[in-house]
This record gives structure tokens, C-alpha cells and sequence, in this order.
């Protein structure tokens, strides 16, 4: 009797194994040529998942570097870290392009409180990136609650001296959050420029996240072109504190929300971006480029944002110089400076390429997070867009099954042109705006598997591009 | 400048949104009868998405009655909470089906410690569901490893009163953790049946994860048909102790290696099923199941492996109830007592269902975890893995993609028959094996969206299957 449940148990647990058998790419459906690019792009993989190094220099960047908001000391350790790495992997050439910088700071930690009820409520608030300070004593003011710019334009002046609460949630049935970030960002940006001209005495703005939490998302505004005098305050506030907030005012519509905040616009700093090549060994002047960016929101750790995109890139250029994968063309890594707040580093990239009459054939970005492997966005010429479907079969077993028409990345896309194919890596959204922006963008939420095999993802792109892609006309900017 | 400045960050701001906008199915694409389960597909998501219940029962499961191994206390209260939160939906109807486990109780935390040049290091140790315990005093031993069961078959007679330290690690360059799980899992499963036959004093094995951590990982083993006074303690460690420990037996291969655990096999016990369901509205005689497990592991609190698969199987339920769409056939949604260390649960629904002359036409399982969906698995026969392979056009803007012919699950696979047509969901895996069988195993590593996306991608397969799947021939079992 034991024997034969001995027996039962292990023929159910080789059932329970059997049913997730790996599915390997069916050889006979593949040409010769084929082949040789499933091998090599399963070295990639192989090498990523057994000898990755983007998981330790990942938490270098964020454990002893930290949040490195542009113009920030932190920003400078990182200019000189993504030196020291880049030199580790033994790219052919390094350097550092200067680029000035926007120069923010939060100052002390902000503070909020409204008392409803009797009861005083503390509130968690974070000012968003560009805003000016409150007075020092604070803003004190009752408070209008509207879903859109549209309704905060229509209040007109019914707004003066009021704190005006941006309250549109997330759309979470859209199934890829950055659609829903997309759907409500624009209050976070314009909100306090439409305000601030009819004499609102603030902004706060429901956090930017599909979640019901207490941590606020900072994030980057503009004042657009409204006079200096017409700045008023903007904070972001968490999505529970909104909701909460929401209710309080049905039946306290007079309650009066206080809020202070410290923070500063300094004078542009000088910065970098940080640079680096494996140089062509057919055609050097063809070049790719693969990056992401460097700086980060102060507040938490900028891993999913954008430490994972940074050490992708790089180990893109490892995973083929480890494996002896020499690319006709030039492969250039490029950490980019100030993505969060104001793109200055993707705009001397691109300067300088049309100043040194750089040919660029295409572009690869991480910026959507390090989580699992979903596929890939593809902003090209139709052509080379049906080109990079064609390799479905190729990269499907590494999930990558996502290979859509879209847009690349903040940080490359002003190299667009009919002739470069950009593309912008994109892995799981579901958990990415629980950490977006805020002090929960830490490293303990990247997972090693899934960040290895995003560079592996990436490195397999970048190799079938520099195979097949052809880049004979100059970028014309 | 400034107004430049502005419009020029928001134009970058909107190419970053447009490039991850939401892909829509093209509907011209579509028959009128695929339009309409397109639209109903659709209606499953957006209500888990914005009304889902799962994420609060989960936590309730996970939080308030916690680790739920067969036979104990919680696992009782596990059965009680089932039918409770069934009983929230509103099923038709709601019963439990008793059936006897195996009790084992892992007792006092047991303990792992060892000498090399010195030092005196402690490890993390676990003893695997169904050890014996070591002697009162604990077992003291030379160590030999081995990397797997031939090798250690081999060894005979010299492995007599020493331990034995299985040590063959994951396959990481496996895609598929499940898989790399199946290559080592016999280490676990089989390691002391062989080596007590041989006189081994105990053994221990490698944990059963892809990451290097201290975390030792139980799981269920077996004795085979040996005799009771063969019978060896057997204790998993932690991958980073097994990593620690094969160093410290190349400089110091005499070293000896002490443990002690004391748990214990009590008589079996008295449990349930908890099963309910939803009545089919025109062939109510053919059944569809649907189910998780309920028990778990002791160590953690039962949350990936397999609260999420318990509360989805009941969200799939109240998605059909919620929004009033009437199944055909009888979904019955079953809470499976026994997973981990029998499947009596499983082997007692089969029984029944073969006595009552139940005619089940399919089943799917959710037992690998609750990460974001990436899929099914089908055990059919051609036609019908055909006609299920050809949903993906409907269920791939989900992020449905790996629909493919495999196994389905340990509790349903007793249904197994020509005409069943039996379906595992196959969520993400790459973080599964971090936690599987753990103290880690906890509410807070699920992702409340992730969670929902699977409750919905599951409604979804059993609506279409429900709507085209032919059951006209009993099971026979």
C-alpha cells in the first residue's frame, strides 16, 4: 500500500512537473540562419541568467549612490559610477558629454493637515518637481475638488484664494498602466499653471498610481509660460489621503486644507551624460544606440526608475562582448541625465549627433521598469517595422510577444527620423505605478531573474537589428 | 522660451504616454459572435479590475488564519472561511465533502549547525513534510555530497552513518522556473527513501528555489516502501547554507554537520472540500470545475501557493454572477484540502464524482502562483486544444499569449479522460520559486492588479469553454 502511494505521489508530482515543460523553439520551422540567431540569442539569455552582473551593479547605483535627482551631489556619484562600470565592462571608448541641468530641490520634508470633524488628519504630500515653496508659514485655504483642467478652467475666479484638488483617479481597466498615467498626468504637469492665473493659492494633485495607498508620487510640473508672480505651490498627495480627502469634503465642504513645502529652483548645474561604445567591426559609423537614464526622483531609490534601464543597457554590451558577439555596427551605451525633469541630457545626445554629423540606424530605450519581459514598442518606417514582427518566432520564447507599433523613449526619440528604427524595451507595467516616483522605488523591488532577462531581451534585439537592419542615410535632425 | 520650453516638455510627455498606448482588439477583425464574447471578456476584466474581491479575502485567508497545513487547526479554519466567503457570492449551492488527511506537525523550530576552521555557523534548515524527527539529541555526522539520486545510489555502504547533502541546483538558463523546479525536485522527494536503505544517518537537500537566500524551502517526501526503522530525518537548507556548506567541504571534507527536528506523523484526520456552484442554466447535469487549494504549507501563510488560486477560482464565480452571465453548464467552484502532502482532496472529488455519476466536461486549476497572467496550459484532446488555441486572438490583449497543450494541475488531473478537457492557468513565474513553500510565502508579495488580471483571464477561458465546448460523453474514471 505505501509503495503504491509512493508510487501515486510521484507520478502526480511528474504530472504537476511534466505540464510546465519548457517549450522550445520547434528547429524545423526555422532556416539555417535562422538557427544561428535562436543560438545566439539563447547565450544571451544562458549568460544573463548565470553570469548576469546588471543585478549587483544595480544595487550599487541604488544602495550607495541612492536617489540622484539632476544638479544633486548624488547625480555626480552617478556620472562617476556609470564611469567606473562602463569601464569594468571594457567598452572600446567612454566619455562624458557636459549638459546643464535643471537644478530643483525638495528642501525639508513637506507637511499637510486638515482637521474634519473635530479630528486633525495628517496628510501625505510631496511637492512636485519645479514647484516653488509655500510661505513659510504655509498655505491655509479652504479647498475645490475637480476631476480635470477643464473644471479647474471653468471655476474661472471662483478659484482665488482656494487650494484647488486635482482628484482624477487612474482608469485601472486599461490593462497597461501607462495608458492610465497617460490619462491623468496632465493634471499633475498643467494643474497648477491653470490655476496659479486665476489667483488659487495652491495645487495638490491625487498621486500618479492604480493603487489605494499612503505614499505620495512626486513627478515633474511647469508653470508654463505664466508670470513668476503667478506661481503658486503644487503637491502631489497620496491616493488614500485623496480619497480620504474627497469624503471629508462632502460633508465638510468648508474644511481648510494646510500644506508647507520648502522647495527651490537653484540655477541650471552642469552634469553629464555618460557615454560609451563597442565599436562596429564592419561599419562603425552605423550606430545604435541603447540607453536609459541616470537620474532619478529624490525620493526613493530610482530603481524600477530608471536603475534597471541604466544596468540593461550596459549589460547589453556585456552579454556581447562575454559572449564574442562582435556587432558590424557600433553599439553605443548612453546613460542619460535629466529624464525626470526636463530631458536636457536627450537633447545634447541629439545635438551633438547632428553637430558631429553622426549616423544613427536606431535606438533602444528601457525606461518602463525592470519587471518580467512582455515585448517591445516599435516607432520606424513601416518596413522595418514588419521587419522586427518577422522575429516573433525568435524572441516569443523569452515572452516576448508585445512586438507593436508605438512610441520609443523620452531619451531617444528626438533622434526619430524616417530612417531610424527606435525602439523602446517594455517589460510588465501591473506593479510599476506602486513605486513610480516615490520612496518605495527601492531595489528590494527589482527581482535578479526578471531584470536578467530583460538585458538578455534587449541585447537579443539589438543583435538582430544590427544584423539585418540596414542604415544607409544619415539621421537628419 | 519659457512658453517653448513648455510645450516642448509637454509634446515629450505625450510621445512618452502615446508610445504605451492600450492596443484594443481590431474589431473588423472579428465575427459578430466573437464581438459579443469579446465584449463580455472585457466586462470580466473591468469588473475584477474596479470591483474585484479577491485581494480582500486573500488577506483575510492569508492574515487571519495564516499557514494552513492538513490537519491542523488553521486548516479547519480554512474550511470554515471557505464556505463563508462562498456563501458572500450568493452560490446556488455550498457543501463540504469530508475526506481523511495525513497530519504531520513540524513541532519545535528545528535546528543546523556546524564547525570549519573555528567558526561555528548556524544554518537554516527546515525539516521536509512527512521527516521523521532526529533523536532527542540531534544527529551529528560527516557529510557526503551529492548532486543527485544515481549518484548518491552509487555511493551504497560508504554513505552508512554519515549525512547525506543533495546539492544539484535550478537550471537558471530555464525560461520556465517550473521546469528547472522538475529537474531538481526528485533530490527532495526521493533523497532519504534511498540513502536510509544504505544506513545514511540523515539527509539534507538543497532548497527548491532560483535565488541564492537564506530562506530553507519544506516540501512534501516519501519513504517509499522502506521499513519504518529505515526511515531518516530529511531537512531542507537554505540555497545560500547549501552554497556555503559545498565550500566549506572542499577545505574541510571531515567536518561534521548536527541538526535536529523533531516532527511528527500523527494519526490522519478528519477535513473537507469545500465546493460550490453555480447552476447551469440549460445542461446543468455536464460540470465544469474550477479550484485552488486550500492548505498549505506551515511555514508562510499559504499566499501564492495557493490562497491566489483559492480566491480566484471564487472570483470567477461572482465575475459571472456580478454581471449576470448565465453558464450553461454547472460551474462548480471546489477549495481542494490536501495539495501539498497527499492530494486526498483531489483523489476524494474524483471518487465521488465517479460514485454520483457526475458528468464533468472540464476543469481548470490555478495552483502556480499570482503573478500577472501570462496564460494556460491545456490537457485535451486535439480538437479541443485546437479550438482553445484558437481564443487567442480574444485573450491575448491580456496578456494571455502561452496557450499551449501540457499539463493542468495536481487536483483536477484526476478527471483526466478523453473528453475532459482540463486547463492550469499559467501565470508569470519568474518570482514564483523566491517564495514557494516558505516563511516568505506572505499577502504582501501579491500584487492586488495581478491578482485580479488572473481572476479574469480564468472567468474568461471557462465562459468560452462553457459556451463552446461540447460534453456529451461522461467522464470515466
Amino acid at each position: 500500500m505505501k509503495k503504491i502511494l509512493f508510487f501515486l505521489s510521484l507520478s502526480l508530482l511528474m504530472i504537476s512537473c511534466n505540464e510546465k515543460q519548457e517549450k522550445p523553439i520547434d528547429d524545423n520551422q526555422l532556416t539555417a540562419e535562422e538557427k544561428s540567431d535562436s543560438t545566439n540569442i539563447k547565450t544571451f539569455f544562458n549568460t544573463a541568467l548565470t553570469n548576469g552582473k546588471s543585478y549587483e551593479w544595480l544595487r550599487d547605483l541604488t544602495q550607495n549612490v541612492g536617489g540622484r535627482l539632476s544638479g544633486s551631489p548624488e547625480a555626480q556619484m552617478a556620472v562617476e559610477w556609470g564611469e567606473k562600470v562602463m569601464n569594468e565592462v571594457g567598452l572600446d571608448s567612454i566619455w562624458l558629454q557636459p549638459v546643464m541641468v535643471p537644478h530643483w530641490v525638495r528642501g525639508e520634508k513637506e507637511i499637510a493637515t486638515y482637521t474634519t470633524n473635530g479630528v486633525q488628519k495628517n496628510v501625505a504630500i510631496c511637492a512636485l518637481g519645479f514647484s516653488v515653496a509655500t510661505p513659510n508659514s504655509g498655505v491655509l485655504a479652504e479647498v475645490i475638488e475637480v476631476k480635470s483642467l477643464e473644471e479647474a478652467e471653468a471655476l474661472g475666479d471662483k478659484m482665488k484664494d482656494k487650494i484647488v484638488f486635482f482628484n482624477r483617479p487612474f482608469d485601472n481597466t486599461l490593462i497597461h498602466t501607462f495608458k492610465a498615467y497617460g490619462g491623468c498626468v496632465d493634471q499633475r504637469v498643467r494643474g497648477a499653471a491653470i490655476c496659479g492665473k486665476f489667483g488659487a493659492k495652491g495645487v495638490i494633485v491625487r498621486s500618479m498610481t492604480n493603487s489605494i495607498d499612503d505614499f505620495p508620487h512626486t513627478g515633474t510640473m511647469s508653470y508654463g509660460d505664466l508670470p513668476a508672480e503667478q506661481h503658486i505651490p503644487a503637491a502631489a498627495i497620496s491616493s488614500l489621503a485623496a480619497e480620504n480627502l474627497s469624503k471629508d469634503l462632502i460633508s465638510n465642504p468648508n474644511l481648510k486644507f494646510y500644506f508647507k513645502q520648502n522647495c527651490e529652483t537653484l540655477p541650471d548645474a552642469p552634469s553629464f551624460n555618460v557615454v560609451g561604445e563597442i565599436r562596429g567591426s564592419e561599419t562603425p559609423e552605423n550606430i545604435f544606440v541603447v540607453g536609459g537614464h541616470l537620474d532619478s526622483w529624490d525620493l526613493g531609490e530610482g530603481a524600477h526608475d530608471d536603475g534597471t534601464g541604466v544596468v540593461q543597457s550596459l549589460e547589453v554590451a556585456y552579454l556581447f562582448k562575454k559572449n564574442n558577439i562582435k556587432p558590424k555596427n557600433t553599439i553605443r551605451i548612453v546613460f542619460f541625465m535629466n529624464e525626470e525633469n526636463g530631458t536636457r541630457g536627450a537633447k545634447k545626445y541629439a545635438e551633438l549627433a547632428t553637430l558631429n554629423k553622426e549616423n544613427h540606424i536606431g535606438g533602444l530605450e528601457s525606461d518602463s521598469g525592470g519587471h518580467t519581459p512582455r515585448g517591445f514598442s516599435i516607432d520606424a518606417n513601416s518596413a522595418n517595422t514588419t521587419l522586427l514582427q518577422s522575429w516573433k518566432k525568435l524572441l516569443s520564447p523569452y515572452g516576448l510577444h508585445d512586438i507593436e507599433k508605438g512610441g520609443s523613449g523620452a531619451d531617444i526619440s528626438p533622434l526619430k527620423d524616417e530612417n531610424v528604427t527606435l525602439v523602446g524595451y517594455r517589460p510588465d507595467s501591473q506593479r510599476y505605478f506602486d513605486y513610480h516616483h516615490t520612496s518605495r522605488d527601492t531595489f528590494d523591488k527589482v527581482n535578479k531573474r526578471e531584470l536578467e532577462l530583460g538585458s538578455a531581451s534587449m541585447a537579443s534585439i539589438v543583435y538582430l537589428m544590427d544584423k539585418y537592419l540596414y542604415g544607409d542615410t544619415p539621421v537628419k535632425l
